[in-house]
């Protein structure tokens, strides 16, 4: 009788397996909004390690891309990284610590979406933050800004 | 001869009137731009005449349209409502004059779109002004602002 046992068990064990192995083979291609989500972390991530290339790398690299902060709108890419390199990296500036928080992706269609959400640096000096609103598209290399409109 | 030639004329303009009335049914219905464009300038508009409720009917009537402006996030249409109310129209304030400039309309897909644009505000006393991003989805009524990050 223990043998039998034993032997169900196993068995009970083997679909079990079988089971797992399936769902992680059908499970569905990462979402929209995880994601854009992932996009966000990393940009918070590399500009954490002081990596402003990598935190750029969120963003749509075209001469399109647009970035309106206050009064000033920024065209492009290159534009884009010159302001925060002059903001966050010239003399006597700090890239300090960056969070987000109160993040609301809205998909819009298959290949677009737009990001509600709220920013804080902390430096050695003061915390800066406001709110942002993102445009997201989806290109060939992932889920990229197309349109930053931040409020300090 | 001459009656030949009227004959020629005649049928000429017959055929001029066939093309015309050809290319009017055959015109394409309003694109999407020419269509949110004209939910702006409506808004405008009213505004102008003192409407704060026409104006308000370029926004999603739900409880899910988000406003951010500076530092606030205002969720809901009556909410967004109660605040241009309590800015434009309480003791001792004015809605003055609106005009929008520097619209750009990109689509990004059938039913969405964004809209970066500047607007101003000109009263008695002071001119007020910003930018603005407006997420605009296309719903059975027309086309509606779901989204407005607007900063001063």
């Amino acid at each position: 009788m223990r043998k039998s046992h034993c032997y169900i068990a196993g068995w009970k064990v083997a679909v079990g397996i079988c089971v797992l192995v399936f769902l992680a083979a059908a499970a569905p291609p990462e979402g929209p909004k995880a994601a854009i989500r992932r996009v966000l972390d990393d940009q918070a991530k590399a500009w954490n390690k002081g990596d402003l290339e990598g935190f750029m790398d969120g963003y749509w690299k075209s001469p399109d891309l647009t970035f309106s902060s206050g009064k000033d709108r920024t065209h492009g890419w290159d534009a884009t990284m010159q302001r925060y390199r002059k903001r966050y990296q010239s003399e006597g500036r700090e890239m300090g610590k960056l969070s987000f928080s109160e993040i609301e992706i809205e998909t819009l269609g298959p290949e677009s979406a737009f990001v509600r959400g709220r920013w804080k640096v902390v430096n050695s000096k003061e915390t800066l933050g406001g709110q942002f609103t993102l445009v997201f598209k989806k290109f060939p290399e992932g889920w990229r800004i197309i349109h930053d409109h931040t409020s300090n």
